[in-house]
């Protein structure tokens, strides 16, 4: 089946599964833990050859860890599905009510997308995850895997196709998979088909996607984040920030990238961090100023403040004032996460204010940003454009809303011309149920 | 200047125009509104030689007619500014507050998009609504009108900026103006600088707009509402809907282009509706069904159902169900609004929540749909996409939202690892001050 059809079976599986109830929802994502718990063998051999393959292929450890299926991962999987399940219905969601007139009632329901397509890196557990995701907000789903997960992906796959024929009621075609990178250039184009791209991986997959494409993406391309430690800090807690932001796990895309020092402080602190700098050793990159406090950091260059490492390196640079500080971020930032550590609430303030990203931080680790430690129930990725979802999203970026308006035959005429009647505009509190 | 400084400028100016407190935002809209009072016999000087060049070059009257600015436009005018001036503070708002942890809060805030560029057509008015709503949502903004209304655009965008100079605090530039198509071209490839794109005017226009540019774009390019008469309606409630939504305003984006009536009730009703239609005249366009029961009617093709009329011209089609005509609706629907008349509340619901529009009514004419109606206070724009802002969009389509983490030295740490310390998750009811 070529990737046009896929979409088209997409768009014809989307009015159904958007009138589903929850209750046939939730319980084709639990009879899909179900299925997956009881196709474990079988999914597991297939992830072993996707494995050997890797390793043969010498794919980089880190990418062969992300691949491996086994039992705690497996387990792990069921219990999403059983947390998404649990969810409040994100859909059919009274918003606001407005009586604009005696019988003449306006509500703003929340409703699914429509289509959305993730492509998405290694990882087969996040096929489940999207997957679950998308039936939970009665969205269509194309699902396109990496190819070293190709037989983890497809069994996968089955599993929840034949989960949802089994549970009935939701069309099977509400979770289609595609294989191949051709099919993603097509997919790309089928913007009259496809609402939303949800790409997932590196920075090169997400920018592709972005500059291959009319629909709308959610998503980021890199992390890149800053902390700023301002001349009015507790330094003791800055270090303490610093490491976390950095060392706890280099990795995500919400470690601290670059870390901008007051001048005022810069001596008295850079020491103090380096020291705790040293379990583990963190490379440090750093501008003229912080050279001739640490003599023996390395140079950072531009490229330096644009660079996201996701490594043990830190880029440092001294700022005159909380203004430059501002400026810089605003500058090279990812526009994912960034914070400020001070005592000074005002300082603060206008850090928080004016420094132009998703999420803004003051006194905590930039590895706070993040959906689960956020309190969203599941992520369905981290934004960092500006508009429908920003920053870390939850189950709210896969709906949008509608106008209902309810009447009784009211007709704009009577509310115009010489002698108009006059809106009542009234706020209401009751939920559209018709 | 070229467009690029402009834009430059828009956004340095953007960071401190974000600063402005409420107050200062409000004194200057009232400010604009004494300045275009006190500046009314010039600027209807300026406005007599565009409508005379407007009428040379034989524009259309309905054209000149828009550009003329008299006593009781500017009269609007004034009301307009006095009425944004009195909105909610946009901005700054505390949509949600959850407690992460003991001392560690999570703030969900609203805040200005950065730099809107509007493009508009004849209308010189919708300048001064239009900055005055970035201004108010503390947004810079940079106008492009139409060639036609150069020089009335030019006297009002002077005005205000002007006034932005008397009121103090907010940056000239907050408010900047580009005169040529050529600079449209460039603006529209300046993704880095302008963060959403206002187009009015055309669906040529509009569609130019969003062809050319990877900037979001907040817009409607056509209309073409529905109004569906279904086997239970009441008939004569759907004759006065119909011609209210027909005839009552022909022009403008909401008035109805397409019927479609049930074939149980077309016998009965289209006789009826045809007569109400006499006057005045509306030559309706029928599918082969139509024209059964109504001989006299134009033979409407397949592109009739995708044809913005925009006048009193109207096309009639037949259909054998409620599905066909939602099926119809998808299909050929702007996604603009839409409508079922019905006394069956079960048919009603299920085309409410299948029609994939961004309002969708019942019992009620389409001309509802609208910010004033809507009770919006003030109207940015129609949205027929599905992010960020759908239908009638009031300020809040101007405005966007940030996370702000306060805490007190916490690291991710503390919530990791082998003994992690639990999130509390808790709602709390206040708003971010600091």
């Amino acid at each position: 089946m070529g990737v046009m059809e896929v979409a088209e079976h997409a768009r014809a599986a989307m009015l159904r599964i958007s009138n589903s109830s929850l209750e046939t929802r939730n319980k084709t994502i639990l009879t899909i833990a179900n299925e997956i718990d009881a196709e474990r063998e079988r999914l597991k051999d297939e992830n072993a050859k996707d494995v050997q393959d890797a390793s043969k292929a010498n794919l980089r450890g880190s990418i062969v860890k992300r691949l491996e299926l086994d039992d705690p991962k497996i387990d792990a999987i069921i219990m999403g599905l059983m947390a998404v399940a649990k969810l409040d219905d994100p859909i059919n969601q009274t918003v606001s009510a407005l009586e604009l007139d005696h019988g003449l009632e306006l509500y703003r329901v929340t409703c699914p997308i429509g289509v959305v397509a993730a492509i998405f890196e290694s990882r087969p557990d996040a096929l489940v995850q999207i997957a679950s995701l998308c039936l939970k907000s009665a969205n269509a789903v194309i699902l396109k895997g990496g190819k070293e997960a190709m037989r983890s992906n497809r069994s996968l796959a089955e599993s929840i196709r034949r989960s949802i024929r089994r549970a009935g009621k939701i069309p099977e075609d509400s979770v289609q998979m595609i294989e191949t990178r051709e099919e993603i250039d097509t997919l790309l184009k089928l913007d009259k088909y496809v609402d939303l791209l949800l790409p997932r991986g590196s920075s090169s997959l997400v920018n592709y996607v972005k500059e291959n494409s009319r629909i709308p993406v959610l998503g980021h391309s890199e992390g890149l984040c800053h902390e700023f430690v301002d001349v009015d800090a507790d330094l003791d807690m800055a270090v303490e920030i610093c490491y976390d932001a950095k060392v706890q796990n280099p990795a995500p895309c919400n470690a601290m990238n670059t870390l901008l020092v007051h001048k005022d402080i810069a001596e008295k602190f850079l020491p103090k961090l380096s020291k705790r700098f040293e379990h583990p050793q963190v490379e440090l990159r750093g501008d003229e100023r912080t050279r001739k406090i640490l003599p023996q950091t390395k140079v950072a260059t531009e490229e330096d403040w644009s660079t996201e490492y996701l490594d043990l390196i830190l880029a440092v640079r001294v700022v005159n004032s909380l203004e430059e500080a501002i400026d810089h971020i605003n500058r090279y930032s990812a526009h994912h996460t960034d914070g400020i550590i001070t005592k000074n609430r005002i300082a603060a303030k206008q850090f928080l204010r004016n420094v132009n990203s998703a999420v803004t931080l003051h006194n905590a680790s930039t590895r706070f940003s993040d959906g689960y430690r956020f309190g969203l129930g599941a992520e369905v990725g981290v934004s960092t454009g500006k508009f429908h979802a920003r920053g870390p999203v939850g189950l709210e970026g896969l709906v949008t809303y509608k106008y209902v308006v309810a009447g009784n035959g009211q007709v704009v005429s009577t509310y115009v011309g010489k002698n108009p009647k006059p809106f009542t505009h009234k706020r209401l509190n009751k939920t559209w149920s018709n």
